[in-house]
């Protein structure tokens, strides 16, 4: 991995660069309460963000982007009938996947769905808080509703069983942000509480996830710089707000002004 | 009542204190424009929003949720049956429930809605401006869009006759705010002009009212605390803020500022 | 037209006080993405929003307001009924109606739906980047996403063909603003660069457009002072913003006290 040979520093700046020059189309399939702020964050970023879910045009959409981002957060059947027909897309093309399993365990629907869409489509990668991907791994189904109860620890080995069957990139975030492939581990320590207490911000991180993927191929690094960018920009937007509602717009600032300046 | 034995400013203490430490889960199915702004007034507070409008899960959920906040500002036909499958399942578990007829005497189909829910369902709590509320009461057709022109005043006697019928809590919100449960009237009065012109401020009142029935099973206290909440952060706010859209976000950071200082 | 007789400034003025008096109903039939900040856009400079999709009952919704904008930015079929049906009773009740192509030439749906509304109902004024306004004139199908690659002026003939042919007024947004009615053009110069990476500005410019052709039915002069008051407000948010977050919030500030100083 080219971890060993450039630093992260420099993959961070290159990363944020690609972005910037490719401007590369992200296509969200992703839930009604975080679209204005996932398309806010992509554009401040650099990337193009594309919102579309009609079962007439989401496979065409798919075909012209460079990732697509599916996010369960308020699931209904005809959506769920376009993200797979998405995902089957993104997948016939080799286009990179990340998916938000948002409050799978909270009800016998979301479970299900998430696990169709896991063993079905196999995502490149997988964002959830901890509650999450156990509930994912069925070792657990004590999600409560969308928020993590569980510390990122307490999933790892979950992620990680996760990991090497689906051959694929999961993410827990959370206090600590855990990336995993298989036996390869990876943290970022610079998130702050008050990120929890915002919505979407998860949902964030996943779009970010998809922007950093669609323009590099190490799928690990990739995410593994989306998170450390969350993290600085919320480390920036923490120092100067006054609660959450400054947090949501310093946030999408910070970002702007990290991928604007490096 | 507790109102005669506590101050209203212990209870309101108290009631910021238990949503801290109980964290209600909160089942809003509620309308697109306010979502987001919604949630982050719920989590502000420390109360734990969960958007879920499938009717292939809504039953479930509202199973495992303290609180119903069912609000048709974007009704559609499958959304009206989920509020219906969710309302009806939070009363055989005797949970409360608050419902915000956004808009109703604008159409036939939101005043049939509303009427069908409140007749069949009896919603602990009914939030709506004076416009609605006369609507509700069917002595008034004139509602114009989902903003009032009618003064709280002129639906106080509605309200009260509304009150008694359903046996629940009316909370007129406006210039002054009612909080009315048959013949006991308390009223709010710190509310901002500014806030009229902020979208979703009624429906976030709605929200933060299911997040205090949720904890305090005195629903006109804890309606009455609640708009006592919106008020004083609506002051907060207002003495800072240089329009509408600074308004939003320093409204948020106001909740949370309130929220965590008591 | 009275651009002859009264001078723009004046105009704007004029048209700014009629909002304000006569707080016109404007209905949006719109995309999930920007409908928090097109109502608050609507509600800074006095107009009411409506935002009402169900087949239900658009038509009677459409039939007591001011103006009709209808935004194909999240389109599924439902929607696209319900804007068929709202714009034909526009239409029947001589109603203005301001249509925005988003996205327009990014799928075969779009762009048959697109094609499908200007030619059957000839919507009063259609907004779009220059991409939309070509792709919308069949010259072109290299829409990328929601975000214009080709400059306005590339698009300003096709925009006066397409103009003369609907018979109406055609607005093409951009680094600079184009306004055209068959051989009438106008433009606006005030727009800054920042606007394009803040979602839904475009969205917000066309419901800008329908309160203002709510209140004065020169379309073509309405539409102008619509993307003047754009560029006002952008050019005062851009001054005090340290990224797409403030601006967003700024511009909002900014319409409300446009709106409200005058």
């Amino acid at each position: 991995m080219t971890i060993e040979i450039m630093s992260k520093k420099e993959q961070f700046e290159k990363i944020l660069k690609e972005i910037r020059d490719q401007s590369p189309l992200v296509h969200n399939i992703t839930n009604y309460v975080v679209m204005n702020n996932t398309a806010n964050a992509l554009l401040a970023i650099g990337a193009s963000p594309v919102m579309a879910h009609a079962i007439e045009e989401v496979e065409e959409i798919t075909s012209i982007v460079s990732a697509l981002v599916i996010n369960m957060g308020t699931l209904s059947p005809k959506w769920v009938e376009a993200m797979e027909i998405a995902i089957k897309k993104a997948n016939a093309l080799n286009k990179p996947v990340v998916f938000d399993p948002v409050g799978v365990g909270a009800s016998t629907y979301r479970t299900e769905t998430a696990l169709k869409i896991i063993e079905s489509y196999k995502p490149s990668v997988i964002r959830g808080n901890a509650s999450e991907i156990l509930a994912l791994t069925q070792l657990s189904n004590n999600t409560k509703g969308v928020d993590s109860t569980i510390s990122s620890e307490n999933a790892l080995h979950a992620a990680q069983e996760l990991s090497k069957k689906l051959n694929n990139t999961i993410v827990i975030s959370g206090a600590t942000d855990y990336i995993i492939t298989g036996e390869n581990i990876d943290k970022v320590t610079t998130g702050k509480p008050i990120m929890a207490k915002v919505t979407g911000m998860g949902c964030t991180a996943t779009s970010i996830i998809g922007s950093c993927i669609a323009v590099n191929p190490n799928y690990h690094m990739a995410s593994y710089l989306a998170m450390e960018l969350m993290g600085e920009a919320g480390n920036m937007a923490e120092k100067i707000s006054k609660g959450t509602g400054s947090f949501q717009m310093n946030f999408i600032d910070a970002l702007y002004q990290i991928a604007n300046e490096k």
